[in-house]
């Protein structure tokens, strides 16, 4: 099996010469420094390779297990998360007053995604609970923070976000689950949810379920939705835990793959209904959750680059290792390694330029979230930052989701014959990877969203504003030799004039066809990923052939920048040709004859 | 469930109009009309629907199970084997004088679609049987010929075949097994086998394996193997069944997908050595396997066909049933089905039009056969189908089976959360479809054998001659008129002209840089069967506009042939300029700096 290796070298670039961590910290007051991240990311790596990584296999074969209402984790699941908690690491990024590091999210997105990579099935518990923690950081009354959030941000209890519904997956409009108002300010919830993550399991002593649901005189409609703390066991004043709450794991999803995490169908009010309080104000729920979905939806894309980095590696180790015929043009009468393959080099430099994007654009995206959200900033530094995050964070969920099942395809493919098997490991990678795309929102609700809220209803202002950065980029290319360079100074060119002409298109035609520009939402938004990939390609390049002294830095980063720029960025133009072609014949095609 | 449907309509349009089966029988000296074919093509939908369907889901939750070196497949297996048998299935294509019926590829093409749709772990046994039974015909004495092949043909016994062994899997050079002269003329094998498809089971009462091995004087490589005929149970000179041979099956494996067939690791010779019969002479082995190469390959294409039907099947029919939100621009305060969503709609005109691109390309590949193999046609003729034949099978075998791995991933896309969830029926699709593109030779091995041995070898003559006829036939869409018959002139006659390009590139550029024209093999292969596709949909739209009366199929094929156009052939550009830019920052990759 394989043993994951942190990136670390790839995370000492990024944070060092592309984007100066040092500087980010100055500019939005943190107190982190190059050598404590560096620190952070290897203790990280650490635990990540010694205690998450080898609970990996176990939670794939073994999985969550349910039995009357009970759910027992894979062997070592709960050890791993003790491990996690007494290291710190639930709290990283949450304010020291609440137990927390406060660290800037730079630092948190690189940790996250090695948490991922090692393990997402054991990964999804801290990120559901960091999602609970933020909810109610964001809105929640001071005796809701002062009871739920030193446990959550410490660990000592996880949480879930309890949204979807039989009839209310993406359109939460549809949402049934009741909450009735008590004289004491509390509310009795009655309903099923499903699909709830870690909505049940042994590995903490509380579940702290948010819970979408609607009082009796809501309006109709996403408007009429309010959010709920639910606790698995009642918390007395003092903190200590009492009754079971009237909440219930039915049972639990066979899935095709994150088996160790417990994906649950939950039961609330089945008798005198759960009792639970309210977030914020009534009806104003969705809000709460939108704010938290950038959040949630990044660190999906965070999953996506994890496990195409976990695949990749363990391609890579198997490439070097099997010998299967002679390589053409190659010595070897006794064989090559397989990495000697045109074919299969070609598929592993595929795999590694698009983690080598990937990798940089979620510290970029963070980084905009550090410089959004710094007190110090003025309003309008903060503001571009917060518009060009939301910006990003569909094409980081839609885009990095998307590549993960190209790479752990690919990944799989590698191995030949033993890809299929699953003892090899790689079929886990692809079976994990493939809800990536589906959760926290579908690759077309993301491009919805890119279309729609994130580019025309500012009329492309943001989007404009982006393009405008990136060919500013592309420019600094000239000062660099080579092939490499040049062709992606070409490519990012030719894209962003490709990028134009579809935003042009897509503005004059969204008045008359909405449907047609919606139609090619999900091409609008691989473009989008493929030129921010590009872009990041070229600030890594101009970044690498600065240093002195890289060994084969400048090299890699170069033939790596190269590949993306003349077998990735070849197909915008494609793409943005299918975009502007509106699609009329898929909406046109008549019912009767599909 | 699905219950699988078979596609009759599309049958008949491409056996009636597209390719016309009467003239092709005429023109073959087959003994088959439009109404018998069509009749065939009815009764064996009835069996792949309500005989082999249903066990499919079996097959995949219960599998094959190992116990002592026995193998028992999934309930319902062993029935639906007998009654396939009963029908006569299994000797569709088969001389009369075995007890087969003689059938062209034409038919035998469209009815082994349905086995594979039905359940690809079902009609793998009838596909590897059929692939002994080629062998057989082929090359054997006729001694063997005389014991084996009528109990083949009938699917009394059933046909096993032995290449890989655990260093030896796309490298057949590598083989070990050994096999040492007898003086009665038989040879005893000894030697590992793995990955051997029905290698074990019991459906049949006797499995006739066919084994790779080398005699002790051979030479070294490929021009040393010879190829042997080893019975699970001896058959006398009466035909009954006599001693069990020293053959075993040690285990099997658990693999992604295709649990209902067995994938057996066999021992042959751990005692005194398994008695195999030679087939054809000594040291020629590879030969038989390479005539039979053409046959399987097209064959796991067909399966690659198969999946992305059933899997389009079951995604349309969740997208009428499912209501959720409200789409775009429509009616539907109450929700929608999710068939009105610009998106779903998109994903399922893309499946969709490569489902109508593959089948007619099937069609047309085993007419090719036909052809070829018609006594009574001249040697020009058979010999110009025999090489356009030869060609299109690698991109049939890799581009049907690339295809099925996107088609099987929206197909769950378009199921959401549901998809994802095993029960659903969805997962299984990907999981089953993922080992097309690796058995019978991985994409790589297609798109090499459709570089070196089938493009470079007459220096481009055959690829030219199908461009010239691609050409032709996409001029004739001048006569059509629409969008649709504009789109594909156009984008047919731009792809014809970029695939020149890289012909040019690649014949001038294989003396200096082999490897760098290698690198590009799999875009040189995936470009190949999307002009093919087009090309196709050419055909398709040319057939359906002349007809009268044809309710929505004009409508319906225009806008599959514009859709393929505007979003499929869009990519060849891309495609053509990947390769041509030689993939070199992949092959001069740092070994240090991956």
């Amino acid at each position: 099996m394989s043993q994951y290796r942190p990136p670390l070298s790839d995370i000492r670039f990024l944070l060092q010469h592309v984007f100066d961590i040092d500087a980010h910290s100055r500019a939005t007051g943190a107190s982190l420094d190059l050598d404590t991240a560096l620190a952070i990311a290897e203790e990280a790596g650490r635990l990540a390779s010694d205690r998450i990584d080898p609970i990996n296999r176990a939670g794939d074969v073994h999985g969550a297990r349910w039995k009357d209402g009970e759910v027992s984790t894979a062997p070592g699941f709960a050890d791993a998360w003790r491990a996690f908690r007494e290291g710190g690491w639930s709290a990283l990024r949450f304010p020291e007053e609440y137990g927390g590091q406060g660290l800037p999210m730079a630092i948190s997105a690189v940790v996250d995604e090695m948490w991922h990579a090692a393990s997402i099935s054991f990964a999804l518990c801290p990120m559901l609970t960091n999602g609970a923690a933020e909810a109610l950081l964001t809105a929640a009354s001071d005796t809701l923070k002062a009871t739920y959030l030193e446990k959550l941000v410490s660990g000592a209890w996880t949480g879930t976000m309890n949204l979807t519904e039989p009839q209310a997956g993406s359109d939460l409009a549809a949402v049934k689950t009741r909450a009735l108002a008590q004289a004491d300010g509390s509310y009795r919830i009655h309903g099923q949810k499903i699909f709830i993550t870690y909505g049940e399991h042994d590995m903490a002593e509380n579940i702290i379920h948010l819970v979408l649901a609607r009082t009796p005189d809501a309006p109709a409609g996403v408007k009429g939705i309010s959010l709920f703390v639910v606790p698995k066991f009642l918390v007395g004043t003092d903190g200590r835990l009492g009754a079971r709450n009237d909440v219930r794991c039915a049972s639990i999803e066979h899935k095709l793959g994150i088996h160790g995490s417990p994906t649950a169908v939950m039961l609330f009010g089945e008798h005198e209904g759960a009792i639970g309080y309210l977030v914020g104000e009534e009806n104003r729920g969705l809000e709460t959750m939108f704010i938290m979905m950038n959040e949630a939806r990044f660190a999906v894309g965070l999953q996506g680059l994890a496990i195409s980095e976990r695949a990749y590696q363990h391609a890579l180790a198997y490439a070097r290792e099997r010998v299967q015929g002679k390589a053409l043009g190659e010595d070897g009468s006794q064989g090559t390694s397989i990495l000697r393959h045109p074919d299969v080099r070609r598929m592993l430099l595929g795999m590694r330029s698009h983690i080598d994007a990937m990798r940089a654009l979620a510290v970029y995206v963070a980084m905009q979230k550090d410089i959004a959200h710094a007190p110090d900033n003025d309003a309008g530094e903060r503001d571009a930052a917060q518009r060009r995050m939301e910006f990003l964070v569909p094409i980081v969920k839609g885009w990095f989701t998307e590549n993960a099942q190209h790479i752990t395809s690919d990944a799989l493919q590698v191995f030949g014959g033993m890809g299929f098997i699953e003892e090899t490991g790689a079929a886990q990678y692809l079976r994990d990877a493939r809800i990536l795309t589906i959760y926290e929102g579908t690759t077309a609700i993301q491009a919805n969203d890119l279309v729609g809220r994130k580019t025309l209803r500012d009329d492309g202002a943001t989007a404009a504003a982006l393009l405008d950065a990136i060919e500013t980029d592309a420019r600094r290319l000239e000062a660099v030799d080579g092939r490499a360079a040049a062709s992606l100074r070409a490519a990012l060119a030719q894209s962003c004039a490709a990028l134009r002409a579809a935003l042009l298109w897509m503005r004059e035609t969204q008045a008359t066809d909405a449907r047609a520009v919606y139609a090619g939402a999900v091409p609008y938004l691989e473009c989008w990923g493929l030129l921010c990939g590009g872009w990041m390609h070229a600030r890594r390049l101009l970044a690498a052939t600065t240093l002195a002294d890289a060994g084969t830095l400048p090299d890699a980063s170069a033939m790596s920048a190269g590949y993306f720029a003349e077998h990735a960025l070849s197909r915008i133009p494609g793409l943005a040709a299918s975009i502007m072609s509106g699609a009329s014949f898929a909406l046109h095609f008549p019912d009767s004859a599909w």
